[in-house]
């Protein structure tokens, strides 16, 4: 089976395949022991480290900068975020109070554990804090790496369909919790909110789901006690 | 310079990297003999073939099933349609009349040109079709990907901001068309059209724009105009 393009044929490229099956066996074992001392870290420091991850234009920017002027958690919260260029989310995340580091990846499409503990060092990220890690936007790859982070959210704006979680399982598969944004815009839009959860309870059957509108607050208290108690 | 993490230091992953990037040039070398090949392929048969690429949910498949239904082109229309699980999209291409391949790349981000030659070869594609290639749901990876088309077009909704130009450059900059969709929803948000623009010809001058509502209409005459000189 071809591991490139799943045709099921016996390709001269095979031999290729086969080596970077491997280099991608080291990435993924590489970035997992980077992850499990991420883990450590954040456990000594009584940080909670939320890696939150969509599509790109999902919301997920407005959505947090929105969580952390509304100032309900009483613990300080710090942003690590990452795009392929620009620093406009993290000007963004300044205006809101909090502490926060770009990374620019350039062609990279993910996030990976290493490159986060070194956002972590050079922000110093306080004890206790919240930690807010909005990964690249991008429904595929981020699904893949494992940052050392207590909980994974995927954020789904309702502009974006309700079928993605059948289409994008891998994201949808590994995520403890599904925000489904700009519910604001559900009139206009044909989405259909109890098939989007029924896909992703499909999925994954522990998936919990939270509908919020940053630009209406309906639902974010919802969010709020989700993050409270984590 | 960490090919990684892009952090400037020297680290112990570094022959790691250096492993991952001779393999990745190795790919990409490969990929563009296999596009060569497709180029060649679809030149002979007077096949005009148009990477579409995008986030997932900016309007991809509705636009180009409406474009197939619209029939205005008078030449045959192929899709090869590429998701990481479900076949609904070539579902819906199929009722909307067109000869349609479906192909699921599991954990694979982007269709590379040898997937491509082989969906193309087993749909047998008319001499002088137009060929629609839809990419997965990604605006990082695929740009990274020639498949042999004619022409790449880059899809992105009212929605998910007019800055995305600039955050997802490499995107933009492989682009000859920039498709702006679901005008429809532009009084709910807040998208500036201009803004937009310039921000992407900023990273690409010479980059067309057409903005369309593939809901109510607006905008598809010129769209097929640009499809109807190709």
């Amino acid at each position: 089976m071809c591991g490139i393009c799943g045709c099921g044929e016996d390709h001269e490229h095979h031999h290729h395949d086969e080596q970077m099956i491997q280099v991608e066996q080291d990435i993924f074992a590489k970035n997992n022991q980077y992850a499990k001392q991420n883990e450590i870290f954040f456990e000594k420091k009584g940080i909670t480290a939320i890696n939150v991850m969509s599509s790109p234009g999902s919301g997920k920017t407005t959505l947090l900068a929105k969580t952390i002027a509304d100032n309900h958690l009483n613990r300080p919260i710090s942003v690590i975020v990452a795009d392929q260029q620009t620093d406009y989310d993290a000007q963004q995340f300044k205006a809101s109070g909090a502490k926060v580091k770009q990374i620019n990846t350039g062609k990279v499409c993910h996030l990976d554990a290493h490159m986060l503990g070194h956002a972590v060092e050079a922000l110093h990220v306080e004890n206790n804090a919240l930690l807010f890690v909005e990964n690249i936007g991008n429904l595929v790859c981020p699904a893949l790496f494992d940052l050392g982070e207590a909980y994974k959210v995927v954020i789904l704006s309702v502009t974006e369909g309700d079928n993605k979680p059948l289409k994008y399982p891998y994201m949808f598969r590994t995520a403890d919790l599904l925000l489904i944004t700009k519910m604001d815009l559900l009139p206009y839009v044909p989405f259909d909110l109890e098939q989007c959860v029924k896909n992703a309870k499909a999925i994954n059957p522990t998936i919990k789901v939270i509908a919020v509108s940053a630009t209406s607050g309906k639902g974010l208290e919802n969010w709020y006690h989700w993050l409270s108690k984590k």
